[in-house]
């Protein structure tokens, strides 16, 4: 069975900078990754757009085109909600379409942000979506086509401000191979360029990291890139590594 | 490479009920497993032993004399520190020996005992000095055989209560194919019958929520028996799953 | 004054696998029990009724009348809100019912859902109005019939995955005078009868807890049964025990 | 069963400021109490005899003399080890001092300091070595005189900067009866008079969280005076109350 | 630039007990201090107004009122948006006026109510309000008059059961210069005279931990009086002190 | 009265890496600076010496002049117990000269490791006897030259894997003015060319995240390098700010 990435991001760019190697990953070994944005980011993301005086709808087919450049460089299938930010409500309806895209997507692994973040309501809002959706999609009673979901397991991915949201490392994913294709991604959303560098100076800290912690494995070169990411639910495992 | 497993155990049994099962899962595929016990949990944990009336050594022989039984069934290398129990205590001769066998095993996955344990002084006390032994195996400058160490993960093993140790199951590990063997193990201790079924039950008991976490992985049978791990450091991986 | 046991519980089962115990103990020594079931379970916890193809009408019937069945064996008052569940959705006419309930059956102790379950939103849903209902009941200008309610005492019942749920056992109740009564309620929800074995198993697991922790007390014996709870308030005492 | 309780205290006045009430009402209904000083406070808190000019010994005797006399006062048989304050040091042999106090005392009620202060480096080295000993007093094999003992539950007295040492109130035990028996106690320790308002205003704050916490339950009077304990292990229970 | 603070209160007396302290020293000190009350508190916290059979909106004008007083002694504006109390229900509208306020009185502090508190569901509902407000007021696009916002930094006042809400003094203020205003000010509230007490009692146990923390920082008074306080976010600094 | 701050440092560089910009921001203004250094790091942070050939005592003699340098580039006074390292245990020796060193130094601000780090034993070794010796220091009866001291602030510096050692900033301290000089104190370890990099890199991030927390106060800039510190102790203040 090939792998089925299920990403749900609050913004256009946050499945970027956060999740952009785990989601090239995928994509460069045969598997499928789909990205359900909530919003464009429009009102909290946007603000050199503000400042260049567009209208909201021009905010946000900027971001959305952004967006979809940056999906197409990872490979990503990626759809909007247009669920409108800062903030983001959760409603019935919203989670429905998340129920939805679990049961289309069937996905293998789930990715989304933490649930705690004093810098940023809409991201916890989002990641309580994601994970409820996830349980109704389990219900066999949820009036929604397709079977019953299986239980996947979710990642959250790294926040802006780590250390304030409770965030704590607890995989270290090796992107190497994809950190080239991750930064075309970046790269793809210009009004953010002080990103770039910074989710560049993660990538190299998290490998530091990673190399710090993988022991006896050698096989990890001085230029390792990571992302951090934890777990939500515990790790099922055949063997101890 | 092989795999290596060090495991650490402050007495004589507790390898058994605990990591039986990942000590089985390793030599059945053809890697080593070593275990130094300690002590012999001569006076702390042979309750039945004393009431029959043995002497200190008598007591000592006998813990031995099974434990050796349990890692020969389990296809372990087992050695003995004789450190003293009730109280453990530890100290820079016991560490060192310590430092030795991770020098010599080179060992690519670690498990002790978690470091909180409010019905036992002796586990917290073991796995400090295995976890302060492989530090020190990584120094260039610590004065003992061989090459400085890599850094191997550590898994805490469960407690014998688990909640109130502060233990939550992240890693939950199939011991299925080898459940047999560590059922073996356990029967070469038979002073303590009543832990045969508690663990059995245990086992049972994280199995069903090994499968209720497995998600759409769905080869896991109804009778799954696991162990349930905690981690030390950050998990360092080349994939999310 | 007699007791009076207020029993929140989220969906049409919950109350019996978890704080049945409780319940019958109450109950048998002369005590009155309510429970106030939000919903029937209908979508979230009824998988063998829809895959027998029934309406979601039927699904609601069989899980009320199997409800209704165990209450009887347990002697205990049952009454149903038809909230809805997955989702289970707070509201201010679901939070204004439970006021209601509390200022009726002016409870001396309440037990619900602990207030976090990664495998269930509706758990935590019920448990956050049945506390709030509660803070409400005491205030004088709420407006509901009955005098303001005093302060009483919140235990939350063990959740199906303990340790992920943030449970640690801080009371563990001797439920072996009533454990027949609970396992003919157990037996009264036939569609979930593999529950039956676990929450045995549950019960017996915490009687040895239970035997571990009660010391120098002897009077409990080898099969004692017990269920576990956590406090959300400080206990008030008259003396240390 | 008479109740049996056992304080273990860091210096010569923490049982009075802390535990007078518990120790009272234990006395005061019949059962015994035993203090066990580690040390008298001499070097870490007797500032005022120092800065009179006394020496060592001088200031042991005070301490000791006026221990004594708030032991008297509370009913309770005082014993001291003089085992060295500021640092106060863990000891196997102090700890062995400890486990046959335990085998003599037969405590059905423990109380200690808690284990992490701040503020003072002895309260948690006390704290260790009485919750090691309790644990040695249990097992077969550890040479002391007397049988093993039970498992009696343990408790912790609030420290004097409860927030930052962790501190949160699980038990408020009402020592209304026996509070003029405790301001006595107070008294007999005339070097620390600040300590008699801050630990009689401590009373009463504790006393109003007890009437708020105390629900229905409407025996407490307004001036109802309250010590606050953590506990350490799980409590046994045949209610829910 | 002079000091701005913005206070966030549940009801109408919360601001006087808890951060009378903080609002009078910047009055005095020449900077602005604006309180925002989002309900009078006239269902939950104005028992004796229901007790002398007051309608709501007698009960309402009475705490307007005595807030008004009290605020008028403590040099601050107070701003009245009756959103209902008891339940405080978070609302898009509540939210979007608090945003209004902060663009408005561009606050150099905020304070409001922590996050979690067991024994009353207002407080924490004020307190998501008021931080979510904080951040959308940062954000270009949120469509409110005015600039827009830094990020002030947000404090955490003391709850009425600070252990039990998780409230751990981070930084304890010296009120002793305004002690006698702040005191003014709750006398304002003549339906709460127990509290006279109750915060008077606490501001000198305050003042008591100020002292003992306060080091070689010989300056402070033993008469003096404390406010406690959280951070929410990290401190910037250009010294460490 | 000028700054007198004393760091207590496990190894020779731990506090040029960590707190080079708080030594040298004390200094820059007239105040004093002292280090103790507890170790020279000789066998645990010495890799490349010990690869060079070198004896234990030209590594010792390399650390310590290294060490100098970095200090004099700072303008702080060193000190060094040569207690030795890996393992560094705890001895009333040791921390008989620190509490004479905080007797002499009398510091108005501490600054140490914190408590705890899975990587590396030595710092919370070093951090408890810091701790311990402080509190030493204020009592009367401890026999050591000097008065009792006060009870300065501790402040912690980051360790080497901030998430993984539960270390979250609480002060972000600005030390653009003398970044310059920890830069040439860096320069001064040249055996750890690595080190410059990832330390100047980590100042750039602090310095980030101080500017987003700096809220309305815009006087930093965007080149803002900053040092992240936790606190063992609430805050002092005369002012929220």
């Amino acid at each position: 069975m090939p792998d089925s990435l299920l990403v749900v991001s609050a913004h256009a760019g946050d499945f970027v900078w956060r999740a952009g190697g785990a989601i090239a990953l995928t994509t460069s070994r045969g598997g499928r990754a789909t990205v359900v944005c909530l919003t464009y980011g429009e009102r909290g993301e946007s603000a050199r757009a503000w400042r260049e005086g567009h209208t909201l709808d021009e905010v946000k087919a900027i971001r959305r085109d952004e967006a979809e450049k940056a999906a197409r460089e990872l490979g990503a299938h990626i759809e909007f909600l247009d669920a409108g930010d800062y903030p983001l409500r959760p409603s019935d309806e919203i989670t429905d379409r998340l129920v939805r895209a679990y049961r289309e997507t069937r996905p293998t692994v789930v990715v989304t942000h933490p649930p705690h973040d004093p810098y940023n309501a809409d991201h916890p809002a989002a990641a309580r979506m994601a994970l409820e959706a996830r349980i109704l999609a389990q219900a066999a009673g949820y009036p929604a086509p397709g079977d019953p979901l299986g239980a996947p397991p979710v990642f959250f991915f790294e926040p802006h401000q780590p250390e304030q949201s409770g965030f704590v490392p607890q995989v270290l994913l090796d992107i190497t191979p994809v950190f080239e294709t991750k930064t075309k991604a970046m790269h793809a959303l210009p009004a953010q360029q002080h990103m770039w560098d910074y989710y560049t100076d993660l990538a190299t800290r998290r490998g530091v990291q990673l190399r710090r912690n993988a022991g006896p494995n050698l096989g990890f070169p001085t230029d390792t890139r990571a992302e951090a990411y934890m777990r939500y639910y515990p790790q099922v495992a055949t063997e101890l590594a």
